[in-house]
């Protein structure tokens, strides 16, 4: 077996040198997992080569691994009937997802030239927004009546074997789809042969509904540890399950979300790879000019004190240094509590202990860094007048800010709205202001300004 | 079945009017899945409740679901045969991760308390690192010989499906626990009972060494779909399984540790709720102090650029709205970029892409803030001239910023260190003074200073 990098050495090179034979060969040998690490790591000028060299067999694997909007405008480029054979080839979630990329004629037109009873299981599928429980699932279960015999449902798997995602979970169902209960393939098969499929299945098994967040899916197979999760509608009936394979997916892609607000920007929704300049530019820009309007008042702060900045011209010096510092603990602060809270570790009944917690660690970092504040101003021979100045501001400006930090994430999930969106650039504007009015405060009353 | 909501204000409510019989009723009725759910929302005093008050035989269910340090605190407060046998009841992989916590004193005389074999076990599992393959795996696995035939296979299986934590797949040792091949178990059951399984196994599995890192484990794991990951030593014997379930809590660790020091602060490697005071204080304080060292050449520029403040202390105002703007744009670049490459879409050789595109974006961002920055300084009454001066410097630190993030996490890749410790609050500092150098020359420059 190659290992990771090698994979990706061999992939490169065969593309680069153009080499179509090795290509083919390569492509044979691989699988969809093999895809899903190499594919995030060609630009799109690789791919296209790669969609053009390989023949048609291997396409649906390719293309199931790719972002759903990128496999989208490699299909676009192609005659329907191979568009549609193609689609047909993937599992129908997968399938769905990049019809759903598609312009609404292409996708109709390509449905048409589809197998009808295809079309149809995407048809359906279609009708979920695509970050739902019934966006997220694949219509190909293994559903049984809970009137057979352990001998007979495995005679019925038999027949089946080839067609299903995963079959290690069975579903039995009344006539009219009801979802009953649920049965792990090894209690059929570890059981005497003669024992009826109702006696062995779980009844009131672990389910999710269609309009239901992925997240919540998410959540549920990961904390039950489920291999697949049934999706029902709102009379029970079982439309579909969600595996393991598309979870680490959400996961992933919820991180990622997580982070980018963070870091101050909207999510970019698409790989990095896949952003446009024109996406990240309107992404970041209404952080940006958000952050500028919250910002420009420590202009009219600073204009407030202008008479005392001329007075002690180094009590300049020493801004961006406070600003700094104090940002930085609201970072700490901020990052590590919204990821405290995204995990389930702290609530919202949480706010006392929290706070308590972060204004004791606030007070220490304050000290130490007060010491050396100190120190520095005395480096720079700002006096030590303005030195003690200095030392208070930042000693405040680090319990003010680690504060800050720790009530606003949970004052947002009272409201209702997600604490990732207190960034680490939102609580470095908030506490920028607020420290330097605190700076100045504090000079006026001890250097008699 | 409760939703998670419902669960976790009984379960509240149930422990804080102390009803003892209530809450043992409760915990005989739900699994570690929900334990799961539970714990990472009580704080110390209620979990120290909610042992005290549960019989011994829901304990292991509990502990298994603590952070092991906690669960290693808990063992503690009681008599070492109690202990013994609550570790017994866990999972060896469980059990292992909490002896390792314990005080070496300890942990041999619990060892000595429990059954010779599964301390055996645990002895084994205790020579593996916790963050590598051996130390995630369990030891508890189902292991045939090459010479059965499937209905023999399933015999066997039926005698052991009590004991073992996954029997999906099964895996094929020689006499001397070589690994052979893995099979699924519905490959076994849906063939001919007379097939060998020599016949039917995957020879050639996907193996990781137990010395591997546990992120490894993980990747392999995901991006090949499979329920367990045989862990192998260098002689290809099996050693034990990594499951699913153990996956998931590695992806999440990881994630937390790459957001923590995104945010400028060393990863807890504890839950939140775990971590003391101390704690927090020693993960902030060394990078609060190196930003703050960074950061402090921004005193001496300040210093340097006085007389051009006195003259035009208009020039001041600006400078938080200036270093603040650098900063959120290197902290979304940072933060995205460091993103992309922990997903494994970045690479080193993208260095030019990633920064064309970059470049691009900074510049256009830089186009937009100069117009807004300008605007403001005209409603502050600074002046034309300081006007074009701040929207010039505006401009080119946005581009700087853009520059310096997307460069820095792929400069400390090649350098083999985490990318991830360019943290907003890292690329804030770096920018704050060059940003500064930038002003003040164009300052002197625009306003004949």
């Amino acid at each position: 077996m190659l290992t990771h990098e090698e994979l990706l050495t061999t992939v490169h090179d065969l593309i680069d040198t153009r080499d179509q034979a090795g290509l083919i060969a390569f492509a044979t040998e691989i699988g969809s997992s093999e895809w899903a690490d190499i594919l995030p790591t060609l630009d799109e000028e690789q791919i296209a080569y790669l969609i053009d060299a390989l023949p048609g067999e291997e396409l649906p694997d390719v293309l199931a691994e790719l972002d759903p909007s990128h496999a989208a405008d490699i299909l676009m480029t192609m005659p329907q009937t191979e568009a549609a054979d193609i689609l047909e080839a993937m599992d129908p979630d997968d399938a769905t997802d990049v019809i759903d990329e598609l312009p609404d004629r292409e996708a109709q037109q390509i449905l048409i030239e589809m197998e009808p009873d295809e079309a149809a299981e995407i048809r359906e599928l279609l009708a979920f927004p695509p970050d739902s429980a019934g966006g997220l699932m694949t219509p190909s279960f293994v559903a049984i009546s809970p009137d057979l015999r352990a001998d007979q449902a495995i005679g019925a798997l038999r027949k089946i074997s080839e067609e299903v995602e995963t079959m290690y979970y069975v579903y039995v169902l009344d006539p009219e789809e009801h979802l009953l209960g649920v049965l792990s393939l090894y209690r059929i098969v570890l059981t005497r042969g003669d024992t009826p499929v109702r006696d062995l299945m779980v009844t009131d098994p672990i389910t999710i509904m269609a309009d239901a967040d992925q997240e919540t899916a998410a959540a549920l197979l990961t904390d039950h540890n489920l291999l697949a999760l049934p999706v029902v509608d709102h009379d029970n009936r079982l439309l579909g399950i969600i595996t393991q394979d598309d979870i680490a997916d959400v996961l992933e892609d919820e991180a990622t979300e997580d982070i980018e607000r963070l870091g101050g920007s909207q999510p970019l929704d698409v790989p990095y790879r896949r952003a446009t300049i024109a996406l990240l530019f309107r992404r970041r820009i209404v952080w940006l000019l958000f952050l500028f309007a919250a910002e420009a008042y420590t202009g009219t702060v600073l204009r407030h004190y202008s008479a005392e900045q001329v007075e002690v011209v180094a009590l300049g010096w020493f801004i961006p240094l406070l600003t700094g510092t104090g940002g930085n603990i609201g970072s700490q602060v901020t990052t590590t509590l919204v990821r405290a809270m995204a995990v389930g570790e702290v609530r919202l009944r949480d706010v006392r202990w929290v706070l308590g917690k972060e204004l004791a660690v606030g007070i220490g970092l304050g000290v130490v860094m007060a010491g050396v504040a100190f120190a520095r101003s005395q480096l720079l021979h700002a006096g030590t007048d303005v030195g003690y100045v200095v030392a208070i501001t930042v000693a405040l400006i680090c319990v003010w800010s680690a504060t800050v930090a720790a009530v606003l994430p949970l004052l947002l999930r009272k409201l209702r709205v997600d604490p990732a969106v207190v960034s680490a650039p939102l609580i470095t504007t908030l506490v920028d202001g607020t420290g330097l009015v605190i700076y100045f405060t504090i000079a006026k009353w001890m250097l008699n300004l």
